[in-house]
Parts: C-alpha cells; structure tokens; sequence
C-alpha cells in the first residue's frame, strides 16, 4: 500500500483522459508491434486526441471479441495484424479496392455513417519502402515467401509495380495458388504465379512469414547463403534484423527492412481514421 | 495525405508499446471521467508499463461487450462507473467483503489465477477524504442523497465510521430502504435509515447521484440555503464545483469535493489492480 499521491501529480499526464479517442491493435502475440507507438505518435503530431493501444485476442475469441470492440462508442479504429488479417475482413461493412481483390484487412475505420470501412496497408507500406530507397520492382524477378494477410497483400501491390515475374510460395500450397488466382484476376497482365523457395533467377526475395519473428532462430527458406545482388525484404518489424536480414547483410545483400514497410503505410492509415 | 514521418518522430512515443498493459474505464457518458489521467500517472509513478483508456459502452451494449473485453489477455482490470456499478458486479468470480455487501462493485481486476475479483473503492475514498480534512463522521447526524453504486458504497464506509445518525434518500424509495437493509445487515449496530431529503438535525450531507454533472445546473435536493454548519460532499468529479457545492460555499459551508474521494482511492484500486 502507498500513500496516496498529490492532486496535482495525476494532472502531469497529459497523453489520456475521458475524451481521448481510442485505438486498438488486435493480434496474437501482441507484444512485438510498433502500432501503438507509431500511430499514436502520427496522430498526435496531427492534433488529435487520441491513442493505440495494444489489444492481446486469442485466435479462439477473436469473432467474439472483435464485434464487441467495435460497439465501444468511443473506438475511432482497429489494427488488425498477425493471425487475424483475413478473418477481419468479416467486420467491414465496406471494403477498399485492394482489400476487396485479396479478402484480406489490416485496418477498419468508423465511417461518418458510423459503419466499419476495411483497408489493407501492408502492400503499399512495402512499395514505399522500395520506392523511397530508389529500388525498382518494375522488371524485377521477385519471390514472395507467405501467403497469408501480409504476403496477400504485399503481392497485389508489387504486382501492380509491373515486376518481370512474381513467385509466390507458401507451405499450404493451396493457399498460394488462391492468393495467385486472385492477385491475377484483380491486376490483368500480372507475370505472377505460383513458385518454389529457391534463390534461382531471383532478384528479389520479400518475406511476408512470421518465420524469424521474436525468438524464432529460423529462416523462411532453406539457404546458406544469398546471392549479393538479392534485395531482401522481411516483413518483420521485431526484430528489426531478422535472422533472414543478418544472413543476407553477411553475403552483401541490400536489405529493407519491416519498419521501412511500417513508416509508410502509418500515414496512409491515419488519413484513413481521420479521413 | 500527409508525407510520412522519419522513424526518430515515433519512437518519442514513450508511454505506450505493445508491452504495455491495458486497463480501462467503462461508463455512459465518458468523457467526464478522471480515472485514465490519474491512474495512468499512479501506475507509471509505480513503474509499472500500464495506460487506462476510456472506454465508452451503452447501456444497452453492456452485458455482452463486457465479457468479451474480459477475454483481452493483456487487460490488467476495468474500472466501472455510471450507471454500472451495480451490473458489473456480475462478471466478478470473486468479490471484496465491502462489495459482497452491497452487491456493487468499481473495479474489477486479474487474479493470479486468471480469475476476476471484484471490489469498490468510492466509500473508502469518501472516508478517506473527511480523514484528511480532520472532519470526523464518528457522532454525527448524515444524510446521503442517492443509493446507486457510489451511494451504496458510500453507505457501507460512513456507517462503519460509527456516525451518530446516517438517513438516506433515493428518489427510488425501494432502493433507499434495500441499501438501508444490506449495509444494516452488514454492519451490525449501524445507525441507518430511510430518510428525508431535507437538511433538518444534519450535519453532513453527502450526494452520490448524478444530479449536477457536467452542464446539469440542478441541486441533488430542493434547498435554497444550506446551515453554515453544515458540512457538504459531493461525489461528482465533473465540474468540481457542482451546482450543490457553490451554493454551500456562497452559505458559508465546509465543502468536500469528488476529486478528493477519487484520490484516497486511486492509490488503493492500483494496489488491487497490481496486489
């Protein structure tokens, strides 16, 4: 027990009170994410009242869970990240063009009509980050490993960037195939297709795995080595230097890196909440 | 649209990431409420890495976003405010001996079990507050104007105080005579009954409804003047000086504010929520 604290020591916190706006990220694990910093700083340095928080959802409770979030009046938006990126489609009264071609979600906003629009920021965080370092994708041979909600939509972005080839490959072959076909339908003259994991005639590896994630000692495919002219791209925001990035500087590779991804796509979704 | 933002902006966003534990308060309307300013700043005082964010939930959305908030694993506790206090107590597994009581509860936190336990904090508060005046509530004559979940809890913690005299008021009849009951059972030798709203032989008056929040410019009892012995409380925190409380200022009274009950209490719900 302490005692209890001056009045005016409580008014110093200056960053939430009763009419802050509120934020959440839902996903499993949660405590990897940028998303509170980040947006709620975007937010902030805008003016707003607002905040991001983090929100833990076992994948078991996410369709209960997430349609009581959404009644909570104050509630400007959700984030949606691993493993709830397709299952979060379901709560959008409206969907975006890019999330409606690939069924996938990482954002929803309260429209002024007060139903939930859904959008995908993934892919366009990840064409920014290549564009920004001057690193064309157009003509370029790429191989996406993941086709889950961030590899789906990191594909249709790069598809339409006018690649010379994108392979996308997957452990559930299936759902390669699906993310294809439905990148393919959406974006007609796309070179995509399905591809194995191998570095051959690649110039671009992008991993969109949680594989390498925290902890997890592995790498998204199996190599020794990179070739140094491969770009390489993960996903991945914690650690910053995945085991996949610290293979590909040890062999010389240019490396982008899942917070160059984030950086971008942070400004799209706060005009999307406050839009 | 605006340009993204270098990665350095963000990261000055020190007081929330992923890590961070969530709580949060529940109450229609929100955005009057202090508990996110002031227990945010007594959790961090602590060290702890924890924000409390309103939360706004109709009434009518209650008893099914509850749960499922419930369900967030990094959710440390909720705290409850009008008109809740009574509902909530249904999601407690566990209650605190005060709580069991009256059958109301503010705060409801994470056993290490995984459990929930609930208990209320308002009484203590509002005891706490005449201590720290040096205003004693042993022998005198109260009346308590409202028997909602602030009023029951403040009936419970005045009559243990041994007060000459404690009436209560509701403009629900039933629900004054039930309090009266269930903290007559629970203290036994408490002076306590259904009363009057008027200010004949009272020394203390104490108001726990609603009446004078925010823009409301009624007084809780009809009164043109207050005795200047009278010493007057006010549970609202929203404005801090209440319609009531001017009016006992203007007749000379000693005057005992919402926030100073919010006070003595925050220290007591974070030592619950972190216990």
């Amino acid at each position: 027990m302490q005692a209890p604290r001056a009045m005016s020591d409580y008014d110093q916190i200056a960053y939430v009170s009763g009419k802050t706006r509120l934020f959440g990220i839902v996903g499993h694990p949660i405590e990897q994410v940028r998303s509170p910093e980040m947006i709620t700083a975007e937010m902030t340095s805008r003016g707003h009242d607002a905040v991001l928080v983090p929100m833990h959802v076992l994948p078991e409770d996410f369709d209960t869970v997430v349609p009581a979030l959404l009644r909570m009046r104050n509630l400007g938006g959700l984030v949606f990240t691993i493993p709830f990126k397709a299952r979060a489609c379901a709560f959008a009264g409206e969907l975006g063009a890019q999330a409606r071609a690939i069924g996938v979600i990482n954002a929803l906003a309260r429209g002024a009509d007060g139903g939930w629009r859904g959008d995908i920021f993934d892919g366009i965080g990840c064409v920014e980050a290549f564009r920004r370092r001057g690193i064309p994708l157009a003509g370029r041979r790429a191989l996406l490993i993941g086709a889950g909600g961030a590899g789906s939509a990191i594909a249709a972005a790069v598809a339409s960037e006018g690649p010379a080839s994108l392979a996308v490959h997957d452990v559930d072959a299936a759902r390669a195939q699906a993310l294809v076909d439905k990148v393919a339908r959406a974006t007609p003259g796309a070179r995509i297709a399905v591809g194995k994991p191998t570095l051959e005639g690649i110039d671009v590896l992008l991993n969109a795995t949680p594989v390498g994630m925290l902890d997890d000692p592995r790498l998204p495919l199996a190599v020794e080595s990179i070739p140094p002219g491969v770009v390489v791209f993960d996903a991945i925001v914690k650690p910053e230097r995945t085991p996949l990035l610290a293979l590909a500087q040890r062999c010389g590779c240019t490396i982008v890196q899942g917070r160059e991804m984030m950086r971008g796509q942070i400004a799209r979704m706060v005009d999307f909440f406050y839009g």
